[in-house]
């Protein structure tokens, strides 16, 4: 499937609310050429996640902002076509941020040699040990600092990352209760992954059924979406409870700033510990995560879906199911 | 000045917004005593704190509201007259929670001895190390946990807690800048006190004096008082920065639930930890601060000042002074 010029996705437009179609446009260029230290890479897939959103806006963030007419960000597997680095040939298998694009022309420094895990095929290792997994496991296990019997509820339950959550907080010891739209996924997380309890907070009033489902309050709370459910959640928060401030996705698409959680009170008086997190800070400690959802996943108590979707040309209609929740599981493009 | 009578400030309504001088009223009773394992103290003084105010109100709060129609809780200090109780003896001189009273009955296990501090007078004892000094020593090093060099912030600056908190991150070796109401607090913050700068919340736009006085960022923000002044500073915040949720004086007096902090986002995009914390929880280890506090204070690196209010029939119009600036240090009234 070689071909001989390079598509890229350039942001035009910073959104305003939902991503608009001429907000990012396709744009055919020459298959780029590798600088001293540089590698291009052939695109295999893109990795889809809620941050792309916030990299196309100029809000305040954890990096710059993609700049304006130049190619979208975003996270990377392909396979080395050209290398002017002695640290990757030609064949590697190679993962990292770089562009939408069917091509990337990438520093070297940026990129990872794709980890062999064994038993696991090398798009799950790119789509779920990248960015999702790591997510979840430090969250719950270096944020959350669950103990056997605690109650952890988490929003956007359904999604690459709430599943996995979940999961992990059944495996040490949690009651786990999950926050996300829809029947279908709400009955999915408890029949198929294993929560206790689910709420349907596009059909049922997230505070009752918090109140319903946690008589003895909440410890733990991993945070996708912010917005109206953390308010319930905050409200609910047991003394010393914890909250992993994970996504705030419900906000990512908001026209303006928007309002802070009104339950902020409850921090003081129930001596709450609520802590911002940003996978790339725990690259160090990567190979924890792997090692244990390695484990977890060949014991069967850690299931993950992937989602595809085919061809670079549907990244961005794509990116928007992140929002309207869409996916079910983790969601890539596969580009070659 | 012994008297045959009880005195007793009844709390006859919740506040709605300011204090009203109704809300509160003083009754009459005969003087109390003692049941079995009960102690009954003569108050030499109430210690008047920004939590009177939340324990009058019924928000949800981190011990129960003081119940209509019963006299109102305070931290107090007295002597010991009557004792059913083996661990006390008559003229002991003891602390703890009890009420607004010339004459308090308590359950023993409700007190203790007031501490023997060298070379530090008991008023002070029970002013500076009840509950203003553990909370700002506890408050900087355990949830703080400052660097050399860091930059830290403190609202409700000239107040007994902040200007503690900031002398105690100068000996630290933190930048401090303190937020205080007027230009008077201001100076003595900086000129008396030893803080870096500081900033008149009343006079001067917070946001763009924090951007000036703090070139390099906020790295600790000890809250005293949330709301405006809490946007303000987390706009400002380092990446890894901690928040000290010690008080949101701000809201108490406010008719209805405060908004949160519309910057709460930066939680998230700075990886904040923002925690909450009640000096009471610290209790078993009251000693570490009484040591690091005396020792400053021998040192000439920590000063404090008490500002005493005279007789019972003017607690109500004191405490209302911790909400308009008007005290000048810790705020205390003399019983007897």
């Amino acid at each position: 499937m070689a071909q001989h010029s390079n598509r890229q996705w350039i942001l035009k437009k910073r959104p305003v609310g939902d991503i608009a179609d001429d907000d990012l446009v396709i744009e055919t260029t020459p298959i780029p050429t590798a600088g001293d230290g540089e590698v291009v890479l052939r695109t295999h897939y893109l990795s889809l996640d809620p941050t792309n959103r916030i990299w196309m806006s100029d809000m305040v963030q954890y990096m710059p902002p993609v700049a304006l007419n130049t190619a979208m960000r975003g996270a990377v597997m392909g396979e080395v076509v050209e290398s002017r680095s002695p640290a990757y040939q030609i064949g590697d298998q190679v993962m990292g941020l770089a562009t939408w694009s069917d091509y990337c022309c990438v520093p070297a420094a940026n990129l990872q040699l794709c980890p062999q895990l064994p038993g696991i095929p090398v798009k799950e290792v790119f789509g779920i040990y990248t960015i999702v997994g790591p997510t979840a496991y430090f969250g719950v296990v270096d944020i959350g600092q669950p103990k056997v019997g605690e109650t952890l509820v988490v929003s956007g339950a359904a999604g690459a990352v709430g599943a996995l959550v979940g999961q992990i907080a059944k495996t040490m010891g949690c009651r786990v209760v999950g926050i996300a739209g829809g029947k279908d996924k709400c009955k999915m997380i408890v029949d198929e992954l294993g929560f206790d309890a689910a709420i349907d907070y596009k059909a049922q009033d997230v505070d009752a059924q918090l109140r319903t489902l946690c008589p003895g309050g909440v410890d733990i709370y991993f945070d996708n979406v912010g917005g109206d459910i953390l308010d319930a959640v905050l409200g609910q928060m047991n003394l010393f409870g914890r909250v992993i401030v994970c996504g705030l996705i419900s906000g990512y698409n908001a026209d303006g700033r928007v309002p802070g959680p009104k339950n902020y009170g409850n921090i003081l008086m129930k001596r709450l510990k609520v802590q911002g997190f940003i996978v790339l800070d725990y690259i160090p400690r990567y190979a924890e995560a792997y090692r244990a959802l390695t484990q977890w996943h060949s014991q069967g108590k850690l299931k993950w879906n992937l989602h595809e979707v085919e061809g670079l040309e549907n990244a961005v209609q794509a990116v928007r199911m992140l929002y309207t929740g869409g996916n079910h599981g983790k969601l890539m493009v596969k580009v070659a």
